[in-house]
Formats: structure tokens, C-alpha cells, sequence
């Protein structure tokens, strides 16, 4: 049962996240569709600047963000294949009672895994809710948003759409660090504005010695880095290794740009070793 | 009269397009001047990244975007005539009572129209609810988002400004389409980050058969396309003609930029033919 | 005793003013992390293109943006000592109770004093707010954010942390504007997305006669400027020394860029002489 408040039944807030960019007006229409169905939702923009059809950036953007978000609904549009014979699909996971609404590309799955995994899937394709006429391209205004802010306001997910075997979703897949003498090869997970690196690897992965320093390598790019804490421990121009604020290795030059320095961007393979 | 809630009088929701982008503090000035004086007000960002002073391109993504949008006061800022002799105007549509708030160039016509054309108009320039002193080049901050706000909170139009006659106010010059031999010569009306063709043109001006070839030129720049429902119908690298979510006709290529490929932006024109 | 309406304690409103830009998630988990905590806050994203690491612009920045928006919580994060030895602070100010919280760095000095001063400073540098664990590179996300939210809910100052003299706090160089010769040698306070150059000076520092030209110059480079209220006293093309909506000296390029003429950016200085 949604909250109340003051005998106000009171919406959901929604968190929206997605590669549409801030240049067009893909973002604000979402957000009129939702104030017209849901006036009274909240909706906080997690973040549109995903590169454009990146998934894997995407999917793991929305988990490692969603745990500071309150619980409510989560729409997630990174979407290539929109308009194609891809489902749209609303989830809600086992902890926190969390909806997640958004293509069924995998772009769900790891932030479902964070809160217990899938209790309930529906496919929301041929939801009742969607805008007729459904577009052909913008299924975020047309489906997803719809879908989104009717949650938000209370109604119930089997409403949705048409129940889902929560086995048959498409899952995410992702390259895990390896072993490599002494070091690790990780998957670049993404590449903020600052050009720091994000590695799809943790502690657990590689141990971290305060002071050590590495070999940190891109194909024929490479740089020396110093495990430290925070750019503060280091000179201007200096790269670190370190664990950045979601707990992931992470590479990064203070003042500068990691990212250009290795030549790297999302899905690209980093390798760190000793020596 | 404004909707009430709870005994609360609500104030209606705004809408707000602009071309002050996101990198300055513009965008976020007007929506301070707003909460202080419509605290209760939703605001909703329709898109910021028009084009510097394109009044066409603002003026047809207000109207193609306003229909999503719950009514209520939609506030647009595209003004390269700011601190001259334009007028600033606030205008009532004969459909739904939506509000619209701008300068006098033209901008806010189309949607109007939309909204079966305008029943009542006020010239702002000089409202009594301007902040004082105004400024020669900030009107969002200085007019528009005042006068904007207390319409929201349901001040009634006619304490805006000076009552003003609709067929005063300065038209939108656009070129409609044209034929020419099978085909049609349309003026582009946008152009999205991902490098969409927007034309000013509809399935009306061009009879769209799926699976037939097209040449698309502007200037020198040429390309074929085929005539296709959305992307995920041709292979990555090739370009479509179709039927945008916005009815428009539009070209795109799958994952590429078809803008660049033709060399254009907003206000070019673009032929497409057969064979 | 934070307002009231209907019997609900209302929160204060928050805005924010950051250096994250907009194209990864940093802004959308402040936003995550205040809804969670004060759910009925308004947040008004004040500026977030504020240059990397730009203290001195996003302080003068936010000084010139406070005036406009309603008292309330102002959150600011200008951040390049993050995870090193700088404390954390937020401010009462003398005049309206608006409270400041960002790093003590210079970045809330100017816009305290807007405010009458500071009269009441908190070190929360340890806040019992924070989250744990605090990560050392965003602390916008782990103390800043549960501060501000926490205080926009109506908790005592003295709750978020430590007390600390308001003189201890670290102050924000500024070299202020010199008279050389019948002109003046300012320091650019900002540049924003139009190529418009904001002068640390103001009418006070040069007598602006309308209709005489000027000459401004940047170390090898120079410009011819007409005085004049706005961009529509002039040709396009044409150059104008102006007094901006801030009431600063700024100067202009009618349909132009300014700062890329005169090849400055926030900091450099730049000399107005007559002749």
C-alpha cells in the first residue's frame, strides 16, 4: 500500500535514469507524461549522459546508484532495441518491494540482484497503460513512462501487463576481472566526466597496498599509478589506483584524465599489474 | 479556478523551454525566481538545448511536445530580440485554458494553434509583476519567470499586463513543403543528439511505401534511405525515412548520425525523391 | 521554526550549485540521497557547469544566484580538496537564516556576506549525519547532501556537527578591480555558454557612458566595445561593454563570442581603457 500522509494517498517517487542526453527533449517529455498520470510523484533524474546505448554502463550506473535512492519506482531507458521485437518489462524485487520499469535488455538486472533478486515480472509491451498511438521510437514517452507513474501512484504491477517468467528475461553479460600474475584484468564498467576510470572489479579482486606502485595498461597505452586513498594523496599530474566512492577499483590522475591518458572508454579491458 | 487539494489551493504545473542550455546558472535562476513566488508550483524541464536564438526550432518543439504536458502555465524563452523592442506576452488558448509566457517573435504561435488558437492575449512588457530593476538581457528571470509564476498560483490573466489584440502579435514565418517531381523539398525542423532529421513535413506531403528506396539530398550531400517503420528494420550504418514519434517525417541512420551524413541543421532544406 | 501549511511541517526548500556537470550520475545521487532523508524538499539545481575545481566562479556564482532564490537550505560543492584535510562547515547567515553547507574553501564566503555575514559556523566535517561508510572523493553524496537534507527538515544547526569561529573559516582571494589610466584591469568572474565575459568590477569601478568606445584588451589580444545597454543597440558582430543582469561590467559580442576574442576564461584579467 503506497504511504499516506495527512490522509493524502501520497505517490511513489520515481528515480529515471537513461542515454537520452540533455540537448533534446526526450527527458522533459517523460517527465510531462508523468505529471499529467502521477502529479503528486517526485521524480529525481539519476543521470541521462549513459552513452547512447550502453547497456552494460547503464545497468551498472542504475545499480550502484539505486541503493541511495528511496525505494519506489525505477525507470531505466537505455534501449537499442526499441520499436523491435525486445519486451518492455516491469519487475519488483525481493527486498524493498523496488519496481524497475525498462526495456528487458538486461539493463535491469544487476540493480534487481542488489535487492534480493526478482520477486514478481510482468510484460508491460501491450500494457493498457501505454499512449496509443505507441510510437515506433519512443517507447520511453509512450510505454515506459505511462507504466511508470501509474505504479508510482498505487496501482497494482499485475495491472501492467501480462505475467512473466522471471527466468525468461534476457540477462546481462559481463566479462569478470581475472587473474593475471599477480594482477587483474577488469572490464572498464564506465568513465565519468573527470575521465576517472571505473573498473567491474573490487577489492576482492586485486589487494590494495597504501604507497604501492603499479603498472596500469590499455592495449599500447600505459601509465604508472600509486595506490592511494583520494587524489589528495598525490601531486598534480599523478595517477592513483584506488577504491572509488561505489567501493570499485577505480584509475585516476589528479587534475587530469585517466580515461584519454589509457585511451579507454566503456567495455574496454584494463589490465593492472605489480611492478 | 485553480484545482484544490485538501482545502489547499494548488497552484498549476509550468512548463519550461528555453536556449540557455545547462552549463550556466540561467536555467536555474528562473526556477529560484519561481519557488519563491509559486513555492507549490511543479516545474518541468521540456528541453534547454535549443539551438542559441532558434526561435523556429523552440517554437516547433513547444508544439509538438506540449501535448504530453498536464495543462498549466508553459513558459518559453528563445528571445534574441531581449532588451529591444519586442514585445513579452502572455496568452490563453481557446482549448484546455493552458497559458503560455514568452517573448512577442513568433514562439509560441504554433502551440497555441495546437490548442485551438489563442482567446485572450496581455502584453507583460510592462507587468506590475516584474522584478525591479529589469535587466536588458535576463527577461526569463526578470518578466517571464514572474509573471509565470503568479499564473500558476492562479492570479488571474488580466492583472498581468495591458490587454492586447491576438492578431497584433508577430507570426511565425516557416516554409511549408513542397513538391517537386515524386518527391518533396522540406525544411528541417530539428535535429536531436543522436543526429535525427526532423522535417517540417508529415505523411501528407509524401506517401511513405516500407521497403521503397529513396535518395535524400541537401546541397551536395546525398544518401538513400529506405522507407522503414524505426531503426531496428535496417542494419547498423544505413539510413531510414519514417514517420517520427511525432508524426513528422524524419531520417535517421541506425547507430549513426544522419545530420552530419547530409551536412544540415535546422531551418536547411532537404529534398527527398524517388528512384 | 521551520513553516507550516495544513498542519505539515513543510520542508525548506534546498539548491544546489555544483561543479559535477551533468553528464554522470554525481547530481542525480545528491538528488537520491536528499530525497530519501527531507521527501518533501523542493531542490532547485541552481548551476552544476561551475568550471572543475573553479572555487573562485562557483563563489561568485552562487553569490549572485542567492538573492533570487528563496531562503532555505544552500548546498554548494566546489570541491578539489575532497578527502584531504579541509573541513566541512555549514553556515547560518545574519540576514534571513538562509544556511550555507559545502566545503570550507572560500566557496560560501561571498555569498554569506551577501547575507549580513555569518552568524553561526558548524565544522561538519564528522558530522553524526554522515553516511558511513564516508568515501573519500564524494562527499557531496556522504556529508554534504545528509547535512543539507537533514537541516531543510528543520534539525538544529547545532545538531550537524562541531562549533567553530566564523574567523577560523578559510576566506576566498579575490584581486579586486585596479584603476590604470582613466580605465580598469578586473578579473574575469565567469564566462557563460554565449561567450559573454562577466568583470569582478561593477559600475562603480568605470563610469559607463553610453555611445563612446572602449578598448578591450588580454594580453596580446584586443577588441573595440561600444557602451551600451544591450545586445540590441548594436549590429551583429559588434562589441559592447555593458553593466549585466548582475549589475557587473561584462562585455559582449552581438550574436558573437566575447571570451573566445579575447581568449580569457575565469580568472585571467582583462584591461578597459578609453581611446
Amino acid at each position: 500500500m503506497p504511504p499516506r500522509r495527512n490522509d493524502l494517498v501520497v505517490a511513489r517517487p520515481i528515480t529515471f535514469l537513461s542515454d537520452y542526453g540533455t540537448a533534446d527533449e526526450f527527458v522533459g517529455v517523460v517527465h510531462a507524461v508523468i505529471a499529467r498520470l502521477a502529479p503528486d510523484a517526485r521524480v529525481i533524474d539519476l543521470a541521462h549522459g549513459i552513452p547512447r546505448h550502453g547497456v552494460v554502463q547503464g545497468a551498472l550506473t542504475l545499480a550502484r546508484t539505486l541503493a541511495f535512492a528511496p525505494a519506489g519506482v525505477h525507470l531505466a531507458v537505455v534501449d537499442p532495441g526499441v520499436g523491435g521485437a525486445r519486451r518492455a518489462v516491469a519487475l519488483r524485487t525481493a527486498e524493498e518491494e523496488r519496481v524497475l520499469v525498462g526495456p528487458d535488455n538486461g539493463l535491469l538486472v544487476p540493480a534487481a540482484e542488489r535487492f534480493g533478486g526478482i520477486a514478481q515480472a510482468v510484460d508491460v509491451s501491450a500494457s493498457p497503460w501505454r499512449l496509443e498511438p505507441v510510437s515506433a521510437t519512443f517507447h520511453g514517452r509512450d510505454v515506459f513512462a505511462p507504466v511508470a507513474a501509474r505504479l508510482a501512484r498505487g496501482e497494482p504491477l499485475t495491472a501492467a501487463g501480462a505475467p512473466l517468467d522471471a527466468a525468461a528475461l534476457v540477462p546481462l553479460s559481463l566479462r569478470r576481472p581475472r587473474a593475471v600474475g599477480g594482477g587483474v584484468v577488469a572490464v572498464v564498467a564506465g568513465v565519468d566526466t573527470f575521465g576517472n576510470v571505473q573498473l567491474l572489479a573490487g577489492r576482492e579482486d586485486l589487494e590494495l597496498v597504501p604507497g604501492v606502485s603499479v603498472r596500469v595498461s590499455a592495449g599500447e597505452n600505459a601509465l604508472r599509478a600509486v595506490v592511494a586513498r583520494t587524489f589528495a594523496d598525490v601531486a598534480a599530474g599523478e595517477a592513483i589506483l584506488y577504491a572509488d566512492s561505489s567501493h570499485a577499483l577505480a584509475i585516476a590522475i589528479n587534475k587530469g584524465d585517466a580515461a584519454a591518458a589509457l585511451g579507454v572508454r566503456a567495455g574496454d579491458e584494463v589490465c593492472v599489474a605489480a611492478g
